[in-house]
């Protein structure tokens, strides 16, 4: 009989993996690393820490407008300032607006309505990432300095377009990490990622890989718009690329030179896929061990009793919710800790406390934690499969209802609409999560997955990026397909010749067997006009 | 700066991997081997001794017609004998005439003669595979044996069948191990690998991933006909199946239940290519440092001063080649150690030893060794991208020529063709591959590619097949592939529906157009009768 190993036990393999990987190490490497936000940089710091930790020199680009990256900050890597023509203020201002039209305006708007203003706001957006791009390509003191340094690797989120161009200006390899694009676009067009669209659902589509027929049509539909939309959007960074470069230049031309994608989910988040060797997946990285609560939190959190805790929050971004969905929420709540900035909810419990900031993972570890009631973004999720606690997804925005179909299709989970929901479906919705069985075998199944692997996430993250450093590339991994065109791809020039040659064949055979007809009637004409002289 | 690691550097990690593994162990468990032959053999041997140095009870199926497995043979696995109908002279004597055909008789034979003698050879290949499943399934004793062990997976190689039935009577997961199969089908067909024809190459075909369009023509037509040979050849399995079970069962339905193919290669073998998760690609599990040599065959390599050495073999499977050919390869070697078994060729040099076996890992990782002369066996190309040695191929039947194509393409080999070649050609090629350094610096590379990665394959081979006992199954990897239709999958229907909906906007745009035509004349004509009535 076998027995089924413990998370916990896994621990133990991670610590000692450190000391393996140590002896494998590549001797001080120059690491670039492209500027990024919100949970991607979240997810981005335990990779730089190790980096650190295994003698490397970590640069970090820092715009001066960014949210999260500050060198008032301590840390141990190097940070290189570049300024952009754009304040703080307007920046959150527009951010603070696209929040505000994805979470509330999107219900009161008809789809057409909804995709112009989706329009507007990715050409606003690919305007300000181009305006950053600016501020570091022609700043000719930063630029310099980036030549001088001779780094070995840059490591970039290619949500923030602009670094394969600058690592192909400084001749080096070019690691990815990356959550998603819509519908895979840049990883389908770019990385030639294989994504047949009858079982591999478009990110954001809200499907699973078990689709009808109509759910098979509307995938199939959502990445060919995508693409569409993907020549028209993608048109503004190829002639910014273009000028720039002097010579005819297109971003996913420059992106599929990538040497590794290091894509931040797993299996046990994802629907099995294909997928191509230098595509990793790394889910997880930022998943640690808890550590002991502050002494205030773990007071609440013990007096809780036999019940235990839910922990609740709407993410990073999501700062204040309107009162009356504020008020909807607080009096469905009993022991609960809420992470919120908004102004208290009337109808808050005397069980319920609320904190601008809990440390979520080591809640998410105690064990008196029941359930976590989450908006769905993948870091919580993947703290939720670390630690095993189901979910309760309330999704806001971006990826976030997609990736609680995961959950829920998985089992781990059940979901609400915010703008919808009553008091009675989030009580009802809790009750089930905490109290059917089903959920917490779900999760702790996924639990094992994530946590029975070869390698940790962070790990493997770290290890693939040195692996770039040490082969100055990753040449041998990337496909053919990059240099065939669609319809090569495809073997659709092979099926025209063959469907040519069988047309053909079928247009001989017609022809001879006319032949043949006429040819038998004639000598029965003949035949019959003989026997009548006769 | 980088440092580029020493393969050498890596010995020490798989060390502390094993030190590593032993952290995350299962605890005994029970696992049943599918019989096997030859290098499939050799290359499952090292798995089997690790399973059982990390405590896991190892029981191989053993047929008494077997060539290298012997209950004599000490091991520290458990035999299951099961007899089967066959005498071992009478397989000996299939396997010696098939090697002829392929080896020699080719060379005369047409094309439409091959293909004959090649689906003859396949329909006594599959019977003969049935009788040994006979000799399995109809052994009440065996079955009784079998179904008492309470296994936690069968391990077996797919190209000896049955094993997906006995795992699905004895209700436990199976793990594949395999090099490949014709033009990928069972790994297509039947583990939905994906394989587009434009870029991956089928084995078998000698063609590279860099495919002119009549190459890709006959890479398509490679695959279209392999499964319309294997619809043909597999039907004998599936009546077998379904007579046994009772009910309708085919053989890929069976296989596409497998939970990890462990596939005998890897990126420095193979094209890269898309693969999806539950398919691991563990390429070298044979392959270990180079142990000290006999101290004989030592004073005869260190005889050869500062020239070095070539180490010789064209495998276990060929004892014996015609005298001509012998002194054809006699002529041309200096200093060879060459295992040979047939008769002294006259033409044998003084710096040419014969041996009927020599320690070939060993050799080949000896510091003197130059070049390596190979039949292009998977096993001894591993070894000799494992030790960095520069390979001549002189392949002779089965997957080899395919195979030196791939060492040809990435530069670390030459080939020439076993029954044309003179002495003059061999001695040529060898020259080239030792004294032009673009040889030695591409199996240099190979060899780092092979060295550097997370974890050895021996060790990655073990964890799935532990991973597999763990989680009793591997189910979260399975694509959804295996749920859909081939026009499904390719979203034909999805396609045909579109394209209707085209047609029929075309149809009405048409026909209304041609209303609008057809009133406006009819106004106009009106129009002009009554001017005229004016």
């Amino acid at each position: 009989m076998v027995t089924t190993m413990k998370p916990c036990e896994h621990l133990s393999v991670c610590v000692l993996l450190v000391l393996c990987m140590a002896a494998g190490s590549v001797r001080s490497g120059n690491v670039l690393v492209w500027y990024t936000e919100g949970s991607h940089w979240i997810n981005l710091k335990p990779v730089l820490e190790m980096l650190v930790d295994r003698g490397h020199k970590v640069t970090v680009l820092l715009p001066n407008t960014s949210l999260y990256m500050s060198t008032s900050e301590p840390s141990r890597y190097r940070y290189e300032p570049f300024n952009i023509s754009l304040t703080m203020d307007s920046f959150d201002e527009h951010l603070q607006g696209f929040l505000h039209f994805a979470i509330y305006e999107t219900t009161h708007m008809s789809y057409l309505q909804i995709f112009t203003k989706l329009i507007e706001q990715i050409t606003i957006n690919i305007e300000l990432q181009l305006q950053y791009l600016d501020g570091l390509l022609k700043s000719p003191s930063v630029m310099a300095k980036l030549q001088e340094a001779r780094y070995d690797v840059l490591l970039a989120d290619p949500i923030y377009v602009g670094s394969e161009l600058v690592a192909e200006m400084l001749d080096i390899p070019l690691v990815f990490t990356l959550r998603f694009t819509a519908a895979h676009i840049m990883e389908r067009l770019c990385g030639q990622l294989p994504a047949p669209p009858s079982f591999v659902p478009g990110p954001l589509i809200k499907l699973t890989d078990r689709m009808s027929f109509t759910e098979r049509l509307s995938n199939f539909l959502f990445y060919a718009s995508q693409d569409l939309l993907a020549t028209f959007f993608w048109k503004n960074v190829d002639e910014y690329y273009t000028e720039y470069r002097g010579k005819p230049t297109s971003l996913c031309e420059m992106m599929g030179r990538v040497d590794i994608w290091l894509i931040r989910t797993y299996w046990d988040f994802e629907f099995p896929r294909p997928f191509i060797p230098n595509f990793k997946f790394v889910g997880g990285i930022h998943c640690r061990p808890a550590k002991p609560l502050p002494q205030e939190i773990e007071e609440f959190v013990q007096s809780s009793g036999e019940d235990g805790i839910v922990v609740f929050t709407l993410g990073a971004m999501i700062k204040n919710v309107t009162m009356e969905r504020a008020n909807v929420i607080a009096s469905a709540l009993a022991q609960v800790l809420w992470r919120y900035c908004g102004e208290k909810p009337e109808t808050l419990g005397a069980n319920t406390r609320i904190y601008n900031w809990i440390p979520q993972n080591d809640l998410l570890g105690h064990p008196k934690t029941k359930a976590f009631i989450t908006h769905g973004g993948t870091n919580g999720i993947y703290e939720a499969i670390y630690h095993g606690v189901p979910m309760l997804g309330i999704p806001m925005f971006a990826d976030q209802p997609d990736n609680m179909v995961h959950m829920e299709a998985k089992g781990a989970a059940r979901v609400l609409h915010f703008n919808t929901m009553r008091s009675l479906d989030l009580l009802d919705a809790l009750q089930a999560i905490i109290n059917e069985p089903s959920y917490k075998e779900s999760v702790m199944r996924l639990s094992s997955i994530h946590h029975d692997r070869p390698l940790s996430p962070l790990h493997e993250a770290v290890f693939w990026i040195e692996f770039t450093m040490r082969n100055k590339g990753a040449r041998h991994l990337r496909v053919q397909a990059h240099n065939l065109t669609w319809y090569q791809y495809h073997c659709l020039d092979v099926l025209l010749l063959l469907l040519a040659i069988v047309l053909l064949l079928v247009l001989l055979l017609v022809k001879s067997c006319g032949f043949c007809v006429r040819r038998c009637c004639r000598r029965t004409r003949n035949m019959e006009k003989k026997s009548k002289a006769e």
